[in-house]
């Protein structure tokens, strides 16, 4: 397992104030959640259903798919490891840089692993390409129709594609009917990112019945936790209520960017989403977030420990205007210090 | 996966409203641990530490042992699958009638499964040996005394016990710290069913260092949800609050089986802790099942479909007085109907 994911508050003696450093929006309001879940804290003391098969049912009619084309897991990971496990010994080739988990999943079932870094790098000795979409740690998004060209240009090989950050980006992405009616794709879902739960556990998967049945067959009984379910069934009937607005938010985003594009600290990727990625011309990744934590209790990703990075990246997910500007000024302060 | 575990509620479109089909004390009192969680509901907004090392360490302090020694699970089953996972390809034998997960984890991950009924059965072509104990379902226990025996003629064999039901006995067992100590024994813990919480999804497994470590390279990150870990570190401080007392708990099942026999409806296996195997002199158990649900609102575990057993099996976990006395009437009434 990779040392030092982001929202690694657990090793911070101090006080974190505003926390920049896994790709949530922290702000989601969760009274609601909270308020039903506290009503429902009798559900520890039952079994969960062994496969939550009524919860998929529900997943299902509200996406448009066969119960049978959704597997629910134990957050998205659980989901990339099951996909991993059904492979097993497979060639996987993983998009580069990325969440270090397709990779790590892989490597513990005997998977062949292979970097690739742009779409060339796919060919058809693959027998399951990785991507996150839009990517984590990049923010870029591949459009469906970039995606599509290269799904029929590889008819053999499976695509594994983490949505987990789709709710938080304009462009055009797989709806779960479309990516089920396509037998080589198979899409990731986390209910983690979209609303802000990184607690509870609970993400899903979904792919034509074929993928699924076989993915399905090696979950373990009883995987999701009893309330992990109770608000995945909250989730589907309260989602207006729990996203913040996209529009606004990749708004705040743009802002924070110019923001920090004025202080000349570092290079900034493009992104399609509310995080991004940034290469500090000075300094390096792991003294920056020291200081940030120290000086200012404000959390940033070392992103040093991507794959195809190295320590001048970090990673930063837009908050509120509020913390976002407490960034901006502590970050000033630190390009002041370390100008001088 | 088995269909039909205990605890089937989610099936039952009746009132449940006695519960003796899961080995779990029902009447055990979690307002304080609902209470708990409640005011630590925000654990959802931050992802738990990607191991659950800061209760591990809890957890061994508090049991004599290394940090290094416990590994923390989603669930015991979380635990079974790591341990099949790390040992993929092995031959294990399983001593049955007992909890199906040992078997079907073992086959999902490649292993040759030879079920055993005997003490007899174990030689050293072994590479694993499970055993619940005391056992799921028969109630049985084995001394430390005759596993020790075992143990020491069997050098090669690793033995897997899942002492869940420990807390339930009052037969002399191996402690973790003893299990620790001796290179070939592996001990599944279970929070679920100490502490009645089976939707919260905890429990651990305990071996010697190295034997701890092949199983954690296994594991996924954050498999353990951010509640389940703030529930067991309030266990470790409250565990005198939260379990029965046992003398009591076995006083009330030899009461109940006591009051069984008297009827003469089933032959009953003797038991060293708090449910207990029983096999129906007439009928069977599947439709025994319906008829105190449809009438009573009583629900029992159809043992059927443990390896080894048949339709005139049922399981019962002692419950209240009260619980226990409108069980036996309503078997009073059966027995009267089927007989008449």
């Amino acid at each position: 397992m990779l040392h030092g994911h982001g929202d690694d508050m657990y090793n911070c003696p101090q006080a974190v104030k505003s926390n920049f450093s896994s790709n949530i929006f922290g702000a989601t309001d969760l009274s609601g959640l909270r308020e039903h879940l506290t009503a429902r804290m009798d559900r520890l003391s039952s079994y969960p259903e062994p496969e939550p098969l009524t919860l998929e049912a529900k997943w299902a009619s509200a996406h448009g798919l066969h119960p049978g084309e959704v597997c629910v897991t134990n957050g998205a990971t659980e989901a990339i490891y099951l996909i991993a496990q059904a492979f097993r010994h497979a060639r996987s080739y993983v998009w580069q840089p990325t969440f270090s988990e397709y990779a790590d999943a892989c490597r513990i079932h005997g998977h062949t692993v292979k970097a690739i870094f742009t779409a060339e790098g796919i060919d058809d000795r693959a027998d399951l390409v990785w991507l996150c979409n839009p990517n984590n740690p990049t923010g870029e998004a591949h459009t469906k129709h970039l995606l599509s060209k290269l799904i029929e240009a590889h008819p053999s090989v499976c695509f594994v594609i983490d949505q987990s950050y789709a709710p938080f980006t304009c462009e055009p992405l797989f709806t779960a009917a479309e990516a089920a009616a396509t037998p080589q794709v198979i899409l990731l879902h986390s209910a983690t990112k979209r609303y802000a739960v990184p607690g509870l556990r609970l993400g899903c998967l979904t792919a034509c019945r074929r993928l699924s049945d076989r993915i399905r067959a090696q979950r373990m009984p009883w995987s999701v936790n009893a309330l992990a379910i109770e608000a995945g069934e909250y989730f589907l009937e309260h989602t207006p209520l729990l996203q913040p607005s996209i529009e606004e938010l990749l708004s705040e985003t743009k802002r924070l960017i110019d923001a920090l594009s004025v202080l000349k600290i570092a290079d900034i990727w493009p992104t399609d989403t509310h995080f991004f990625l940034a290469r500090l011309r000075t300094g390096n990744a792991p003294a920056l977030k020291k200081y940030l934590l120290d000086t200012h209790g404000i959390l940033i990703r070392d992103a040093s420990n991507f794959e195809g990075l190295d320590e001048t990246f970090i990673r930063i997910a837009t908050q509120t205007p509020e913390d976002n500007d407490r960034l901006i000024h502590a970050l000033d302060e630190w390009r002041q210090a370390a100008f001088s």
